[in-house]
């Protein structure tokens, strides 16, 4: 704590007393209103152990800032580029017969929440291994389906991210040069709003629906990529951020941009006008399209910046409705987890917090590298889901997400922010200190399995986690406290 | 003006004195700024013949404002949709044969610019009124061609704005009840960027590409919208706002958002792949195609505010590259015109403010109806081609134009601006009496023919235009001074 007596701060007569957050004091100044700031915060919000380890890696600063530094320059190189769509058995041998792969951190069936349930139900439905949804949870609670995190294959999915072996995946390829080139993430097209799988619902509309995506959209998709050569995605979130979308919760602006890159080919590559018409209204008419491209984009720019010593980046950040989780670089492929927090927003008509279930999904990787509640500030519309909804609240939670993370994204800048970057690379040591928990976007699916979304709002990831993998990553370096 | 002495400024000791703009005030204080507010101005700039008209109207004042309310309840009622695409001599059956409509008030050859005659001599060679540029050129000069202002019937076109009888026109209808409705606008299709005949340009190349707009391109987006049911243009606008568009020199997202809605009708008309990859890949290439539509829409919302006994609303603004000039509601077809100025902003490389062309096309009708420079908070990243590009200069751009207008529409809110509407109406009084000019977002054309765009910036629409519209309106009341 800087020493500044009462006295002190009214003899310099500042007109503004600014206590903790750094970008706050900065702001006022750069719009020329005189201030005083007072770096002082208390040490990691009064928890003692984390102030101790935190005081043990101040001695290894110089490593550790050489690792971050590493992993900035990883995840601010990425070049990702939506490459094709192919079903994710091809995409992840591993991912065979029995196999399903879930949102979040591990869990097994007992745990799960109720959606999440649900969605698994469906997919075993789909994949034919079980003939409806009373046997398909009778097989899930057996124990013959092995559960795995679409992060273990390298893949995400969001709320309940379901992924079976014939679901047709978007493959996103990292372009970037040296280490982790040419990475592939993959995520299941986005069905659409309301009753969809990825919100728990699982009757034969939705099983119907992911159908027609395998045998119709997906194929239709994947052929106008590779005749496009790819659609780059950096430049496509470049101007999404001008254009009102944090690419969570709102991805207008990045659909629209997609289906203009791609109709053309996609006129091209269609068997009928009948089938490309139907393929072109599906992507019109979910604004939500792009979400899941923008997380497979996530996964291949944080896959790389995985595993280095030191580095006390965050990797990724998930839920599974039941537990948060986070990876950190340094720490591999541990997961630290809590219990997952409810989300706070907006309910559709009819529907309350009674209904929600804690928040879920991979969709969470969205904020890991910079976007989501992160870019807040350059989607005020998303504001009317949250408090009061100003849009100068959209500027204090791209703010407040600027005290836990390391860089601005120079490639991803806010208009309204004067071209200032998307806080990027959160880095646990400040959000361990700070106590500000990374604010989510996200959707609010029913608690119950089979009925899908009821609302949206912004979730906070648990401190816990943090606090777990601070002690962890200390121990990586040799704290043995 | 109000008596305020300095002694009692100080004595108040307010952080902010403001003087003039009322509007600048109100946000400080929004903000939470103490603010001490001066509501005085020069009379009228210190023109004193107009200071005098001032306070004679203002004897008239409960006569005018029920004028104006009947003028911004048409304007704010209007319920614009794009409804077909037609060849201008259908939709405009006064477009005959040697009848050519530009941008702008009324002007003879003679007194036309560079890159007007250069339109000019394109379109009457794309008729096959002349054999070739030159022959077109002494044709347009021997009087045998009538040129007329597309606002005489009904139109509208950007920058040149030529508009002859076989090109294809979009046409908006607008469909709010009462007085003028289902009146019909038209405008153009846009060429796209770079050398067009908007921007002067008259080679084979540019006159081509206006006959795919004619034969396939037109007809095919025609079938479209009739099969769609035609596409409402005030939501979209609404999405626009949110999406960083000002729709005057930035059209992304209303462009994208206009390819999506259009796109699945667009796959059921088309008579190939092949002509439906292009046309989808013509409109995807242009991100100002949105901009001739909505200008057809701004035309549409204003000339039923057209010929009120008493209304002080300026109901259009336009040039032609050589005259401004404006029409008020309550003084019917008259226009009030003023030497033309030059926008301010940025060039391509290689060009400069010597190769430009003072300000140019009937595309001020965005700004007319709150949009354009008016809605500039909306789009800051347009602000890269003036000053010094900062968003809080984006909002002063309409702030000020709030001081010249009698109300903010609440269909087009601005979230940035915690959901104000852009301000519309512009009243000739309030400019008269503030002296603040319109300003206008614009492309820059090159002052010679055939050369097109060499730049982008603001325009300020010129005072005398207004001084004389407030002496001729007055006169309308009786005012003999």
């Amino acid at each position: 704590m800087r020493a500044m007596s009462a006295k002190s701060l009214l003899a310099s007569a500042p007109h503004v007393v600014n206590i903790g957050l750094r970008g706050f004091a900065d702001e006022l100044a750069a719009r020329g209103v005189p201030v005083a700031h007072v770096d002082w915060r208390p040490p990691a919000a009064g928890r003692e152990r984390i102030a101790d380890v935190l005081s043990w890696l101040a001695r290894h600063e110089r490593k550790i800032t050489g690792a971050n530094k590493e992993g900035l320059r990883r995840m601010l190189a990425a070049d990702p580029v939506l490459v094709d769509v192919i079903p994710a058995g091809e995409a992840m041998p591993e991912l065979a017969r029995q196999v399903l792969l879930h949102a979040g951190p591990p869990i097994e069936w007992a745990r799960m929440c109720g959606p999440m349930q649900g969605a698994v139900a469906g997919g075993i439905v789909f994949e034919g291994w079980a003939p409806d949804l009373a046997a398909a949870a009778r097989l899930a609670a057996s124990g013959a389906i092995r559960f795995q995190p679409n992060h273990s294959l390298g893949a995400v999915g969001p709320m309940t991210g379901i992924t079976t072996r014939s679901m047709p995946v978007m493959v996103v390829e990292n372009r970037a040069e040296g280490i982790g080139a040419g990475n592939r993430s993959y995520c299941m097209i986005n069905e659409g709003l309301g009753k969809v799988m990825r919100f728990g619902a699982n009757d034969a509309e939705v099983l119907a629906r992911i159908a027609w995506l395998r045998d119709e959209f997906g194929p239709l998709l994947g052929a106008a990529l590779r005749a496009a050569g790819g659609l780059e995605l950096a430049p496509l979130i470049s101007r999404g951020l001008a254009m009102g979308d944090e690419m969570h919760q709102r991805n207008v602006a990045c659909s629209a941009l997609t289906l203009r890159a791609l109709s053309p080919q996609m006129a091209k590559c269609a068997g009928s006008a009948g089938a490309l018409s139907k393929a072109l209204a599906f992507i019109a008419g979910n604004e939500q399209f792009f979400l899941n491209i923008g997380m497979a984009m996530g996964k291949s720019i944080m896959d790389p910046v995985r595993g280095i010593e030191g580095c006390s980046l965050v990797a990724a950040m998930c839920r599974n409705g039941t537990d948060f989780g986070i990876r950190l670089s340094g720490t591999g492929d541990a997961w630290f987890t809590a219990p997952v927090e409810m989300p706070q927003g907006l309910y559709f008509p009819g529907y309350g917090e009674k209904d929600a279930n804690p928040d879920m999904g991979d969709s969470a990787i969205m904020e890991s590298i910079g976007l989501g509640a992160f870019a807040m500030a350059a989607a005020p519309a998303v504001m009317g889901f949250v408090g009061a909804g100003r849009a100068s609240d959209a500027l204090a939670f791209t703010r407040a997400m600027g005290e836990i993370t390391l860089a601005k994204n120079p490639k991803w800048i806010i208009p309204m922010l004067d071209g200032q970057g998307v806080p990027a690379g959160i880095d646990v040591r400040k959000v361990a200190e700070t106590g500000i928990q990374p604010a989510i976007n996200t959707g609010i699916a029913h608690r119950k399995p089979g009925v899908g979304q009821v609302g949206a709002g912004v979730a906070r990831a648990p401190l816990a986690c943090f606090d777990q993998a601070l002690v962890i990553f200390a121990a990586s370096l040799g704290f043995h406290g």
